[in-house]
């Protein structure tokens, strides 16, 4: 099959930003792309495939969101009410508020229920051209659980057309039960969910969120050495709030990724340019948060650390589902590019992924393609939300 | 026909937050609704209605966007990435940017373009339960064009199963070819496309941009005589980058409301009270223009001025179709109340729009009504964008 008459953005490095090819096509083989380039120079022996005339649309790679918690039990906007009422963190506590009501809904909740309640959100994720998602554990907090989210997370995969990339977040918190007994709570739930996820097939790679109010360097290093045992591929939600160094430690096991990093500083940049650790910027929790310091853009442009953007969709701090909305907030609270978070959509958010087959348009990778209602590029990262998708076609095959 | 089973979010002035009332009921007779309130009170010789079960779905009345430019030629993409990449307003300036790109775009559009180019954005709209909708011209800046985008705003709402309300902008800004001679433009421009457009039936309100960078209050006036010789209610785009007195100049013209309103002063707030002037709340614009003041939400309350939410959806400085998200702004980054933004979208933004037979679910008023796949009515405004509406009631009749 030829998808003619398009304006590639092809997001392949080199002189044309957004790698653009303007009266492109791509030729399709199955799952995978066989060609892709100007429609003049198709290759022989193509001309008599089918052809599809995509109307001089604008092509780019399908979206890639790196960092979703988006299988969860319940939702919070009582407790989104209650602060804008001028309740406490207390009183919000007090009224079963917090990540503690998404654990208790979540331990609630069968299999069934998890994924019935994440449908509609991975629905409006794939109608925003998403082709390929990142989706963590970390509101059971109890081996049951855990494993429950993660058997959620790889349903969700088989029962629509998205490839679902599983992560293993079991040292989210402590959950209430262990109070206090943070290493008990590591040692006699967490690792042993690890182990047993990663032996049921349900872990792509391991998480941990290094923070005051979470878990130490030291903490999360016990986790990471079961990763590492495991032969498991770590990443870490590091100097969100706080600078603890938790980007280097990452850095360190030779990490996908690090994500927030609002605090990192030169020489945690440094180390992740070194490991080749991609920066997840995640700037919904920034706007929901109200954070006032941003993660150091330029200081990673100069380390030369490549940047993905994703949702960080979860019910406390990012209620978001829309990658596009994370695109403009990336630029307009940021001051990323809108090329830069194409790329970060696509391409690096494949590299935070450690997946090697897709988020560019190029001979060989994967046929995950969006065609959008659009003209520029940039227009996807222009609008606040909601860039009009005209269709997505995932391993070769367009939805409906 | 009586829709049951239904958690009735009324948004009736009174003691219930939201007006809610749990397992309600409203019997719709043609357009109207005949009675709303608990399923358990039904009147009697209603019984033998045909019921529709709502599934304990959350209903709303439909909400109503009383703020937005969404009729315009071209878009501002190209801009958006100029001015991230470094540009200085100069350069994009003489690249053609800034709002002198769309009054070309605009200009340059048939009647039938506009419609074309609004339609998708119209749909984004009311996919989020949108009901009614205010439309601006101001990107024309001529008589023809102005008259053409007023034509184009009544299209859409033949077009579509939604209210259009138009605001005719003539005095949004200084077109090029009148640059330095902004009393010309208003004399031989702006009250004659007004006059015209009146008579031919066009215009519902008449607005303005008060701002050092658009019109003084003086000139200002000299449109509000106008609209008032014709009998037309006036509105104001006042206060938003500096405190020019466009609040208190829209009072004493009984404006139905002043919007923006970052800078607005107590006595401002004082005169709007008085007038009964709606102050609308635009957070789209603030976001992307990355201002530091908010409008001052307390002095509003204390002041006892009733505050409206809208998207402002201008390919500018709001390229944004989501109403939901635009409440969910106005409390992430103006401390509204979830009820505040909700109200502020419903009941509220009809009398922003001087109409008075909708925005609450109430006897008599138009049966224009939002059906959720929510339960908490702060749901609308705690996610980030794109809450699931479940359907869409104008009028009595669901869409699709
Ligand atoms: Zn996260
Ligand atoms: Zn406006």
């Amino acid at each position: 099959m030829i998808l003619g008459n398009a304006r590639l953005a092809t997001m392949r490095p080199g002189d044309a930003p957004y790698g653009l090819v303007d009266r492109g096509a791509v030729v399709v083989e199955g799952e995978r792309i066989a060609w892709a380039g100007p429609e003049a120079d198709l290759p022989d022996g193509t001309a008599s495939l089918p052809r599809q005339d995509l109307g001089g649309r604008l092509v780019t790679p399908a979206l890639i969101d790196c960092h979703t918690h988006v299988v969860f039990g319940g939702q919070r906007a009582r407790e989104f009410e209650m602060r804008l009422g001028g309740a406490s963190y207390e009183e919000v506590a007090r009224a079963g508020g917090g990540i503690v009501s998404t654990v208790a809904a979540t331990r609630a909740a069968s299999e069934d229920a998890l994924v019935a309640a994440a449908l509609p959100r991975i629905d409006q994720m794939l109608a925003e051209g998403v082709g390929t998602l990142e989706i963590k554990s970390g509101y059971g907090l109890d081996i049951d659980t855990e494993l429950r989210m993660l058997r959620a997370a790889r349903r969700i995969g088989r029962e629509r057309n998205v490839h679902v990339v599983t992560s293993f977040l079991g040292a989210h918190a402590t959950p209430p039960e262990y109070k206090g007994r943070d290493d008990a709570y590591l040692a006699t739930q967490v690792l042993p969910a690890l182990r047993a996820a990663h032996a049921e097939g349900l872990v792509d790679a391991v998480d941990g969120f290094c923070e005051g109010i979470a878990f130490s360097p030291a903490q999360i290093e016990t986790v990471f050495k079961e990763a590492k045992a495991l032969g498991l591929p770590v990443k870490l939600h590091a100097e969100q709030l706080s600078n603890l160094g938790g980007a280097k430690l990452a850095a360190r096991y030779g990490a996908l990724s690090a994500d927030h990093l609002e605090y990192l500083d030169d020489a945690g940049a440094q180390a992740m340019a070194a490991a080749g650790t991609v920066a997840v910027i995640l700037p919904g929790a920034f706007y929901t948060l109200r954070e006032t310091q941003a993660p150091p853009i330029a200081a990673l442009r100069d380390a030369g650390v490549e940047m993905a953007v994703a949702t960080d969709c979860n019910p406390g701090s990012a209620p978001m589902t829309s990658l596009t909305l994370a695109m403009n907030m990336a630029c307009t609270l940021f001051r990323l590019t809108p090329e830069e978070a194409l790329a970060g959509s696509t391409r690096i958010a494949a590299r935070a992924l450690g997946l090697s087959d897709r988020g560019m348009i190029a001979t060989g990778l994967r046929a995950d393609l969006a065609v959008w209602q659009a003209e520029e590029p940039a227009e996807l990262s222009y609008r606040i939300g909601a860039t009009p998708l005209h269709a997505r076609i995932i391993g070769g095959r367009a939805d409906g």
